[in-house]
């Protein structure tokens, strides 16, 4: 069975060709700068050799359903094909960002889903109306296949009222479903039954930290394998400081940039969202980049890393007072399984919370699941790479089944 | 020595009037609805055989200024007073609450610290002004007696740049000074001197999470007496769930509230401050009335007390890794010295933190500053009530005293 991820978003389209018999990506890419003249589309195939082909094709990409019969066309391509005909896919899976309270698992699209995607656009402007097109224009295409949504907020669906709930008027609740969602739901869930796998313990026995640091980042408290919190709450602003997120902040700041320097409700968003975090501190929102500057003694950067790395180890803390007991951290996403200072730094004097990391083991490299804790230390700390396209196909291998396809 | 304390707020006067030969305050009252045709003034007063005499006087209370002169004629009253001469009070102490990133500490009132409250208006609009009107008044009634001015956010300033800076862009820090702040500091300082006296143990040595629970509600990482974060932020809105302010919320649902309620900057700063929180989610900002409805299966009042609550819990565990080891909990305010149904939620299955409360000590009812956890418990749970106006007191002496005066 081959199965197709897509993820759309606003000028972009990422793939991955799954061929689940060996639960691996034969084909994936990605379709940059849609509708501007500079758009690129680079592709990578794996032969069954397992040679590994590249190609980029650049070019003005006029809209996303021209963009995606370009990667069709690839796909199908002689040389840099991995099928011979679009039947051989079985399903697309799409990511979509926001499932709002109704949907809570992964599922085949039909109308009604799609006005459920349609009606949680407020909660996530900048993603679900993307996810969309991204729906409408592989019906169109891949007319054989099944269509599936897999939601970034679903696993979540498990968080209690008492932590899901703000302290608002309880109107803005029922009126406009105002409550935390979390993201990266798919990235938490597949790190968190890697570990379960890692560590042959039942993921109904476990009790997890899941800490997912990449451009985006956000943090998961797992008890016995359902999400009871996490750090991202209505929308993927609160919680840690990303690329440029700002994260958790007093929410009286918005109001005094409002009376104070004058900028609109458009201003704020902007820059809070785009203007803050990492980049906002130092200039930099590439991690790579704030660690060379920090070990060169650049004082912003090495304010901007610790202003990152403690707001961590705090929601470290607070999901252990969540949890009650705690069996296992997680890192993982790009900043997260490669940067062993981060994790360093993040787990610095936890010990008498049972979190104790081996140096040595710290800091060697590595693309596998891992353990970096000490080896009797009462919490295991690990490192798990993520593949949220591979838990979209898998999921999406999973409806279809169960639906008795 | 005699020292009078002050709190002035928008339209009301709150005193004690302190002999600090025996530390207690010997008068004290409030003035109510200052311009209203409903005000009052409601004052104790303490004779010397140590009975308490009480008088309310109702009536317009036309400013400030009259007002404070009201106060003084009750001091110097043949029945209800306590002095015979407005020139027995040596001193009178203000609570201001934000003296920004320079006044750290209790300072003698002249014209550049009153520079200094007037530049900080913008971070505190709701009450700075309004304690400089107490600090001109006093001034101008109280002429021989040195005005000292005591911060709310003088006790936090020790707090490391990685726990005051949020992050966004850094000119806002460098421009406006948006910072971390934190409130409370009196109250926090206070218990956390008294725990120090009750465990006969230096303050320097001890590491204290102390959690002040009243009307407004904050907590402090304390180690080694020295306060190195707070859930109040740039302004006192932010952290814990308050009696009607919010707390933590996602800072984009504040844009949300702009762009689908067309509410505008005013509107979503009065919802946070005054119309969220317990009031918010259940109508009621008066936790014994919470309880109350909670206990007798109220669903609205049951998710306010579990909202508020598991905020608590989870920034215990914050601080918990913030201090890295942690020597005692102690619960202050209205609510923390008197709901031990409170405390006892917060605390449940803290044990692999060290936190254990003994369910008859947490019980059982006090007026004095009490041990609440099981005798073998790692990290004391206390209960201390707190003093912001003997405090104030106390730092007013000692800054008069150290001044040489």
């Amino acid at each position: 069975m081959k199965i197709l991820v897509i993820n759309t978003g606003s000028s972009s389209i990422k793939y991955q060709l799954f061929d689940m018999n060996i639960n691996k990506a034969i084909a994936s890419g990605i379709l940059e700068k849609i509708g501007e003249t500079d758009g690129r589309l680079t592709h990578f195939a794996d032969s069954k050799t397992g040679e590994r082909k590249k190609v980029v094709k650049d070019g003005k990409i006029e809209d996303h359903q021209k963009g995606l019969n370009q990667i069709v066309a690839l796909l199908l391509d002689r040389e840099f094909g991995v099928i011979r005909d679009i039947s051989e896919i079985t399903a697309v899976g799409h990511r979509v960002v926001h499932g709002g309270e109704n949907l809570r698992s992964p599922v085949i699209i039909n109308n009604d889903v799609i006005n459920v995607i349609k009606k949680n656009i407020p909660l996530a402007p900048l993603h679900n109306p993307h996810n969309l097109t991204g729906i409408e224009i592989a019906g169109s295409i891949f007319t054989n296949a099944h269509q599936v949504a897999v939601f970034d907020t679903a696993f979540h669906h498990t968080i209690p009222e008492k932590a899901y709930l703000y302290a608002l008027p309880i109107e803005f609740y029922k009126e406009h479903k105002i409550r935390r969602y979390g993201f990266h739901g798919t990235s938490h869930s597949y790190v968190s039954e890697e570990c379960s796998k890692y560590l042959k313990k039942n993921l109904c026995e476990l009790n997890m930290i899941t800490i997912h640091l990449g451009n985006g980042a956000s943090m998961a408290a797992i008890k016995n394998g359902q999400s009871i919190d996490t750090t991202m709450g209505m929308t993927p602003l609160e919680g840690l400081v990303m690329g440029t997120r700002s994260g958790d902040i007093d929410p009286s700041i918005a109001i005094f940039l409002a009376d104070n320097r004058n900028m609109s409700i458009r201003e704020i968003d902007n820059v809070l969202n785009k203007s803050s975090g990492l980049k906002g501190l130092c200039g930099s929102n590439d991690m790579r980049d704030v660690l060379q500057r920090k070990n060169a003694d650049d004082y912003l950067a090495k304010i901007a890393f610790d202003v990152y790395t403690y707001r961590i180890k705090k929601y470290i803390g607070a999901y252990f007072a969540s949890l009650g007991s705690l069996d296992c951290i997680i890192f993982t996403g790009g900043i997260g399984e490669n940067s062993s200072e981060v994790r360093q730094t993040i787990c610095h004097n936890l010990e008498n919370l049972g979190i104790e990391i081996d140096q040595d083991k710290n800091n060697a490299a590595g693309n596998e699941a891992r353990e970096i804790s000490v080896f009797n230390s009462k919490v295991k700390v690990m490192v798990i790479p993520t593949n949220e396209e591979l838990k979209i196909a898998q999921e999406t291998k999973n409806v279809i089944e169960n639906q008795g396809f």
